[in-house]
Order: structure tokens, then C-alpha cells, then sequence
């Protein structure tokens, strides 16, 4: 048995790359563009051929009431909780080939290069390919974590509805999906670890040089949709003074969440208006109604939270003034993770030991590996992306890159797994 | 041969309703909801209705190349030019029933009228039912009236795409549309005269009580398209000062639309952000670009022209403070059109002649009249819609007021081309 060598050698990087390429491929957006949501054809597809390159591998599958896929490596000692890893295939409108695929991709590469070194895992190793980890059809991030780890119930799963109307019952049933909703929670310790590899989305490693992310925790992300209801009627003939205009009352909110993100007083806070959907949406009605959708982030939740409740305020008092109707809910408001000190000190050993410099750092995107922290000890290993750019097409991991995640991925496996 | 009776008696109302509740079913909305796009099977199964009834009412029909129909009643003397009505059945989405339907279902039943009246005509009388008057799918409104008028010519027509990215050409062809683009242009004169039956869209008649509305004027429409261009990227891992988040540009340009109107200092100009689309639109991806179709009109065209600058102004000035692009299209500029006077006074002594008060307003909603002003003396006759609403699924008109526009017609139809 040997170790994944230094800086990445023995990962088969062509094979590695034309997978990437290949996952790419199964997309609702020309190249280079991803676009791939849960549950269409498109998205579906894309897993098959994952599950294709898992069954290749050698190791056993099942899969959950939600789509999400569980590729197991069988160890030596099976009654020992199993080491995990993994992440996710789907993809916003419009996204690049390497946010989640990476670890999905890459942690096949990882077992593969385990296997071809000969190791012999006394833990079981299981790769996850988790579903709905983007929160674009159904507003709400991470379904499958979220629903394994008990964040998120059979009822609130059973209530949530997509952007045309389609019941989250329906939509999975369409999908093949049939089993009970309770059947996905796991129990806690049901891994002895949980490691995702990942594309960092942001400019640090690339600023300084650093091929590896060591990840202290994750931002806390809250998501919350506002509806704004006004009055419609005819463009030309409605004068403006017996207007009811949901558009302009929804304008004031999102600039409202630009305010208060950059108010917040830490260059930490973010806040995003992501989704800004007009009905009627014709050039000559007026806009009776506006649904948005507002993504607040910060690796302090207090500061967070100071900033959904500044955002509130704000809308409540537009839509007041201008006699508008509104509802704000909070779609998500989630804790911060923090990662496993022990496992965060594992991957940077790991990291030495395949001669790669690492650099801790938080992760200001949420990841599986939210939810993943509340059943096991759970840590992220972050490679640079171009830029820092992602959930855009021209998002770029260097091959060496790729690579030198792989390689430390592999080892902290083989450690944890030993 | 009698003349159309007062207040519209010798109307047939119930097969009236009832055919306006059937056209009402082809619709692409839950009722009462009417969603009627152009090309759309919804659209092209209305017209086919329309195109029965037309038959069964005895006329001669022709198509043009963009699908407008052409109903024709031949009158005693084929030399003169022949006198038109008719009006529109496209509908924006979640729109209501009555908005163009009543010029082209209550048409045809003021030449049924006139028929079982015993009249012949003299002159021909033409309904035509247009295409294309909503500006949903192009961006642009009246493509029929437009192209016939030559306001509108091939090489613009085809530059066209609707929001799907589909050019205008395919289209066409896939609604069964080939003839030559040329050949939809009409010489001026090509009519005696042109008279819409509509809803007024307004409040002014309901306020005041009076049945039927004679349009003097039609208020200069005007339409902007603004492209917003920033920087897309993950909406948690980009920090504030490093977006360029085209969403908050584009929510300043939306508020300037809001405050040039109520600014313009006339309590006639409305300013109406219709359309706001995102890309990429998920909750999680920051804007890259939005696109804002803006509607404003008065019945100045000097004010609506101030305030169209005002806008384009703070477009620039909002977009270059952000560092964001920003392309701005004029999608139409229209001028205002003024009725025929003395098609006025014969609209005016039809409406006494049927016993019904009259009241001359302006029309603030544009119509295909405003282009067959064009060509040839063209007049409008308004009923009252409740409370003034249109472009809304409760947009009603009382069954009593379609029979009182049927009637006016009908003898405004007679004295012309007797």
C-alpha cells in the first residue's frame, strides 16, 4: 500500500479531466454554460452517468427517497461507522462545470487512486452524491443534507412548491423517487467523519498563491422571499397618482438589501437579490405583483440576523408607504458550521504530506457539508478557482489544481479510514 | 333597411356573451384569467373561432402575410374604397376577456346587425381582425396595424426576437404565416374610413355615467428596452465591494421611471417598468444582467419625449456610477394620433341616434387605430370597462354597455357606407 504521492502524482488527471468534460455535457445551457436543476431531464441524465462511473469503480450503491446516491467502498472491519465524502452534481441556470462536480468527480478519482495503490480501507468509505444542493427549483438550498441530517422534516419538504406551481410531491415522484420522506434521516455518528472536496468560489487561495483550502467553518446563510402586492392594470391608462405599482416598491427593497449588507459593518456581510419575478411581466401592464428572493450571508450570526431584520424593516416600510401588500418569509436562516478541529489538523497533514502548501480559511458559500456538521465531524478541502469566479460559465479549476485536491483528498480518506 | 334601434336594441346579447365566454376559453390562464400570446396554440386557436364566425356571418375572408384577417361584406358599388372596423384578440398574460375582443366579437355582430336590418351596403365594409397588437412576445405592439400603415418595415420586423431568443422569421413560419413581408402594406386611402369598437381602459366614462366615449386623440406611446450589464458570481463567496451586481443598477432605473412621471407636471404622463428579467435568476447567482422594458406615455408628445430623456439620463448616471454597462433601445416612439373630426361627429350623432349620451376623452392606451390614422380617417368608440380596469383577469364590461357599443357602431358603419 501506498500513500497518494506529492502534489497530486498518481491522479490519472486526462481520465479526471474527460469526465468533467463529459458530466458538462448534460446540461440545459449551450457550452461553456451549465445549467442543470433538480429534477430535469438534464439533471437526471447527469446522475446517470455518475452512477455509471461509481458502479466502474467497483463499489456498491443505494440510494435515498431523495435522488441522493450513497457509493460504498466496503472496509475490513464493517461494523466501524463509515468514513464519507462527496458533494454535488445539479447546477444554477447558467453556472460552470466544476462547483460540486469536483468532489464528486474528484472523490471517484480519489478511491480510484486508493484502490490502485493498493489500499485496504478498515472503515467503510462511502461517496455521497448529494441531491439538491442548489436551491433553484424548490428556493431552498441542500435538500438532501438537510433532510438526512433532520434540518429539514417530511412536512416541510411536502410543502414547498417550484417556481411554476409544481408540488415538491410531484416533482419527486416524476423523478422515480418513491420511498417514504422519514427513510432519508440519518442518525447521528452514522459517519465517523464527513470530508467534501470543493472549488473555493472566492479570491483568497488564488490571491496568495495557496493550492489548498483547509475550511475553519461555513457562513451562515439565511434566505428569505418577499412578495409585494400591488395592483395591476393597463400601462397607458392608470394615472400615477391611482397607482398601485408592486415594481417600484420592490426596487426600493433590493436596494434596501444592498444597504443594509454594505452597513453591516463587516466586509464579511453579503446580501443578494437573486430572483426578482414581475406578474403580469408584459411591457404594458402594470406589474400587479413582484416575488424576490433574498440570499443574507455572514460568518457572524449575529451580524447576520442584525441585517435580515434591518432588510424587514425596510420592506415593511416601502410597502407601507406606497400601500403595497407584502409577505416575507424566511425560506432558511441556518447556523454557522464550524469544521472538526481534529479533522481540520488531518487534512493539513494531509496536505504536507503530499507537499502542498495550505492555508486555513472560512467558507463564505454554504455546502452539504452544512448540514453533514450537525452528524459527524465534518471538513472541506477548498482548491482555487480562477478569479475566485463560480456559479458563471467561464468558472475555472487549473488541472494541477484539480489534482493537488485529489491527492490530499485521497490521503485524509486513507487516514481516516485506516 | 331600419337603422340599428336605441340603445341597443336589436342587438343579440346572449349569443354575444356567449361567444365572447367562449372565445374567453382559448387561453393559455385559469379563467378568468385570459393569457392569449401571439403564435401561441392559444392564440392561433382563438383566431381560428373568430375565423367561423366571421364565415358564418357571410364574409369573405382573406389573410395577410402576418395573419391578419380580413372579413369582407361586398357593397353595392366595389369601386369605392371600402370602410373597416375591427380590432384585436391577442391578450398580455393573466389578462382579462374583453380588451380588443369586443371590437372584433361586438363587429361582427354589428354587421349581423345591419343585416338582419335588411341594410345593404354601398361601399364595402371590412372587418379586420389584427395580429399582433399586445407587444408581449416582440417587445413591440401593433406589428399588423404597424406593418400595414408602413410605420413598420420588413428589415425591422425581421431583426425582431421574442424573449425566448426565437427571431421573428421562424416564428412566423411556424404559425403557417409565408407570404412576402412586402405584401402586408396597404396604400394610403386604402380605406374610407377605419372605426374601432374598444373598452375604454379607463375610469373617466364609469365616473361620469355616460355609455359611450368618442376618442378625439390617441396618447404617443413610447417604448425603452435597457439592457443592465454587471458581474455574475457566487452570492455568497463575492464580497460587496467587489460586485458589480447589476440588480440594485437596474431597481435606481426602475424608481427614475417612477419619479420622471410624477415629475413631468402633467397629471397625464405614467411611466411603467413592465418587464424585469434576471439572469441568471437563481437565489443564489448574483445578477449579471437585467433586462427593463419601459412604457411611457402622454398625450403631449413633447412632455413624453422630456420625460423619456429624464429616464435615459438617469439610466446613464446610475449605471456609470456602478461601473455597470447599459444599452438602451427605443422600441417605439410614436407620435400621438388625433380622430377624424368629422368621423367624430358622425360617432357622436350615432350614439344620440341610438338614444345614448356621449362623452369626448382622449385615449391614454394605444390601439391599432393609432396607425390606421395613418391611412385613412380613423375613429374609436369607447365603452366603459368597471372601475377602469383592463390588463387584469376582473376587467368586465356590463352587458348593457356591449350592446350600446354594438349599436353605435352598427349605425357609425351604416351612415358610412350607405
Amino acid at each position: 500500500m501506498t500513500a497518494p504521492g506529492p502534489a497530486g502524482s498518481g491522479v490519472e488527471l486526462p481520465r479526471l479531466l474527460d469526465e468533467l468534460e463529459r458530466l458538462a455535457g448534460f446540461s440545459d445551457a449551450p457550452p461553456p454554460a451549465v445549467t442543470r436543476v433538480l429534477w430535469t431531464p438534464a439533471d437526471r441524465a447527469a446522475r446517470d452517468y455518475v452512477r455509471g462511473l461509481l458502479a466502474a469503480a467497483g463499489l456498491t450503491l443505494r440510494e435515498d427517497a431523495l435522488g441522493t446516491l450513497f457509493a460504498r467502498w466496503e472496509g475490513a472491519d464493517p461494523r466501524l461507522a463509515p468514513v464519507a465524502t462527496g458533494s454535488h452534481v445539479d447546477a444554477i441556470p447558467g453556472a460552470g462545470r466544476y462547483d460540486g462536480t469536483v468532489g464528486v468527480v474528484g472523490g471517484i478519482e480519489a478511491l480510484r487512486l486508493l484502490r490502485r495503490g493498493g489500499f485496504r480501507p478498515r472503515r467503510s468509505i462511502e461517496l455521497i452524491v448529494f441531491n439538491a444542493e442548489e436551491p433553484t427549483r424548490f428556493g431552498l438550498s441542500c435538500l438532501g443534507s438537510r433532510a438526512m441530517s433532520g434540518a429539514l422534516d417530511p412536512e416541510a419538504m411536502l410543502a414547498l412548491r417550484d417556481g411554476a406551481g409544481t408540488p415538491f410531491a410531484a416533482a419527486r415522484a416524476a423523478a422515480g423517487h418513491t420511498g417514504p420522506l422519514e427513510s432519508v434521516r440519518l442518525p447521528e455518528g452514522a459517519y465517523a467523519a464527513f470530508v467534501e472536496l470543493h472549488i473555493e468560489q472566492g479570491p483568497e487561495l488564488e490571491a496568495q498563491g495557496v493550492p489548498i483550502g483547509v475550511v475553519t467553518g461555513i457562513a451562515a446563510p439565511a434566505t428569505l422571499r418577499a412578495t409585494v402586492e400591488g395592483e395591476g392594470g393597463h400601462a397607458g391608462a392608470v394615472l400615477m397618482p391611482r397607482r398601485r405599482d408592486a415594481l417600484p416598491g420592490a426596487a426600493e427593497i433590493a436596494l434596501a438589501v444592498e444597504r443594509a449588507a454594505l452597513a453591516s459593518g463587516s466586509p464579511d456581510t453579503v446580501g443578494t437579490v437573486g430572483v426578482f419575478r414581475v406578474t403580469p411581466g408584459a411591457v404594458n401592464g402594470i406589474p400587479a405583483r413582484v416575488d424576490l428572493e433574498i440570499d443574507v450571508r455572514d460568518v457572524s450570526l449575529a451580524l447576520r440576523d442584525r441585517v435580515v431584520e434591518a432588510i424587514a424593516a425596510a420592506a415593511r416600510a416601502a410597502t407601507a408607504r406606497r400601500g403595497l401588500g407584502l409577505t416575507l418569509v424566511t425560506l432558511n436562516a441556518d447556523p454557522p458550521a464550524t469544521a472538526d478541529p481534529q479533522l481540520v489538523d488531518t487534512i493539513e497533514s494531509a496536505a504536507a504530506g503530499c507537499g502542498l502548501a495550505a492555508l486555513r480559511l472560512p467558507s463564505r458559500a454554504y455546502h452539504d457539508s452544512l448540514f453533514m456538521a450537525r452528524l459527524c465531524p465534518t471538513g472541506m478541502i477548498f482548491v482555487p478557482c480562477r478569479g475566485g469566479v463560480s456559479h458563471r460559465p467561464d468558472e475555472y479549476v487549473s488541472p494541477e489544481h484539480l489534482a493537488a485536491g485529489v491527492a490530499v483528498l485521497a490521503r485524509t480518506l486513507q487516514r481516516l479510514a485506516a
